[in-house]
């Protein structure tokens, strides 16, 4: 049983010691620049206080300062780390990494290029990585519906591994795997990926129903679901779209990675805390300021995809009328749009 | 402005009085035999007691006793019947039928053959109508994911029509479109109807997580989203093998009929009671007597799929170890077991 370092003190990175711990494996959890008082508070408690709970035994809680010490000698690193943290990540541990040393990272995110092309986050991070280790490092991702607190409870949970090399994500399942965390493998890392990073998106999709609900007043039903219902389709079929224009294997958006991590998202938390304000009338301006402090994913992603469709369409590789849920999102985040979900235009060819 | 013949006045076949009523039609609801207390109810009241809604403007309740006279002239006939109803349907309303009135059905099933062959309602319809009719009548139905009593409400609600001629369904779409009744077409008939019935069986699948939650007791957390969408993930990817065995397109889980359907049904009503309720580790004979009196469609799919399944792996057609999730509900349901999930067994070659 090894050491395993995870770089990011966040929820997701943080809920990956329950199952390591559990493994007996000897855990450092090292916070980023960021995350001082949560290392500060774990250090004099022993409570995370994002999670609430006492981490479990064989945890090491260390400040970023120390990275260098909790990095020596790790068995795996683990990025637990945001997508707006992929480029200090690729910076600041990068120069540490080796190529007999797998990475894991729990971060979402895909970012757009000047022609439009999507790249999925460990694209992004072996791009920046220092030259002599760029193509060296096995860099592996986990998608699939997990909401940290739950993991953390110990609740079964299902999640893919994904990355280049089956045998390495093998040894990274024998690490992880116990009687609730539940991993599949996958080499379809692109397919994965896209899923993870488009959930975000579309879950603020989904949320607009619940907003939508309450604006309206009582009607005398407590539950909304067939509208809900109606966006959770429409997310999936643009997700697939999606995958098809990013060469992802489109099955994705059918079990793990797609709509199981939507249907938790969905319920989850933030994004469909602001999806909620959202529907309710509120501007994308006075909805994030009643969620201040609030890391908003959803919103990078948004941004991102919908900078790059023109760009993709303008080259022939997609149409913008596949889109119109994610670019409906863009108009009310970017544009200063009231929700109004274009109906009409859903649900065509699919 | 035609007139339209409801079939059934049970909860699904009555809501579609709203959108018809809001497009200007006529609209006779007849009640089955079973259906005698609703239809006196809404003649004496005009309140749909179990929609607990006034019924709107032109629709005119008959008793089974008139069906003759409510049927005469329709220009489109809808089977709200169960699926239990079917061959009640095929030999009662059949003689009526005619090669010029569509006939569109809300019933949601699938029958297994003695050969293990799964067929869906429309076909077993057509194979019950009178000789000089089969293969005369255009036999249409309805997917997606639809709570009648959202329906009745008028919340968005996006749906398949599905049948075997792209001009009639167009013509259908005509009659019950509405701005917030959302229709798209689909000739893949095997595709969505599959999954329309396979919704049910899964939804229940994942109602056992919210009973496990119940049973447990509380852990520090309101929710349980993490295994409710591992189970939601293997119903979808169960869902995908089982369209690719009757040869429905796959692509149907990705959307209205199959995501999105089960998406509305896990929160909808009787079937994540059912399964919730054995979920608390309640045998399926002491939860079926909670719920006395409920229709329990989800048993008799998950009951006719569970006994196709062996003779169609015995020909070589498909693997019983592709169908976890839905076996071990065969064998709560109809062997006694108690709830275990397996999910070692889950997940695999997605």
């Amino acid at each position: 049983m090894g050491e395993i370092t995870i770089i990011g003190a966040g929820m997701m990175g943080s809920a990956l010691c329950w199952p390591l711990s559990d493994n007996h494996h000897a855990v450092r959890l090292v916070g980023t620049f960021l995350d001082e008082e949560i290392i500060s508070a774990c250090q004099s408690t022993g409570i995370h206080p994002k999670l609430q709970r006492r981490l479990p035994q064989g945890v090491i809680p260390f400040s970023y300062q120390q990275m260098p010490e909790a990095l020596r000698g790790a068995e795996v690193i683990v990025s637990g780390v945001s997508s707006f943290g992929v480029d200090w990540f690729a910076r600041t541990v990068g120069p540490f990494l080796k190529p007999a040393v797998p990475v894991i990272a729990v971060t979402k995110g895909l970012e757009d290029q000047p022609n439009g092309d999507l790249h999925i986050l460990p694209v992004v991070t072996n791009d920046r990585l220092p030259e002599d280790l760029k193509d060296q490092i096995s860099l592996n991702a986990i998608g699939g519906p997990c909401i940290s607190h739950e993991l953390a409870a110990r609740r079964h949970t299902g999640v893919i591994f994904c990355g280049k090399e089956l045998q390495e994500l093998q040894k990274l399942q024998n690490i992880f795997a116990t009687n609730y965390y539940h991993i599949r493998l996958s080499i379809d890392v692109t397919g994965v990926e896209v899923c993870a990073a488009l959930k975000n998106a579309y879950a603020l999709g989904v949320g607009l129903a619940m907003g939508m609900m309450d604006q309206q007043g009582p009607d005398g039903l407590a539950n909304m679901y067939n509208p809900q219902a109606a966006l959770f389709a429409q997310s999936c079929l643009e997700m697939r779209r999606l995958l098809h224009i990013t060469d992802g294997g489109v099955e994705n958006v059918s079990w793990l990675p797609g709509a199981g991590d939507l249907f938790v998202t969905v319920f989850g938390g933030r994004t469909m805390r602001l999806g909620r304000l959202l529907g309710q009338g509120l501007s994308f301006y006075e909805a994030r300021q009643r969620l201040a402090g609030e890391t908003l994913e959803s919103v990078e992603i948004i941004t991102r995809v919908a900078r790059a469709l023109p760009k993709l369409a303008a080259r022939g590789i997609t149409r913008l009328e596949d889109f119109p849920l994610l670019l409906h999102l863009d108009q009310i985040i970017n544009h200063g749009k009231v929700v109004n979900i274009p109906w009409n235009d859903f649900f065509l060819e699919a």
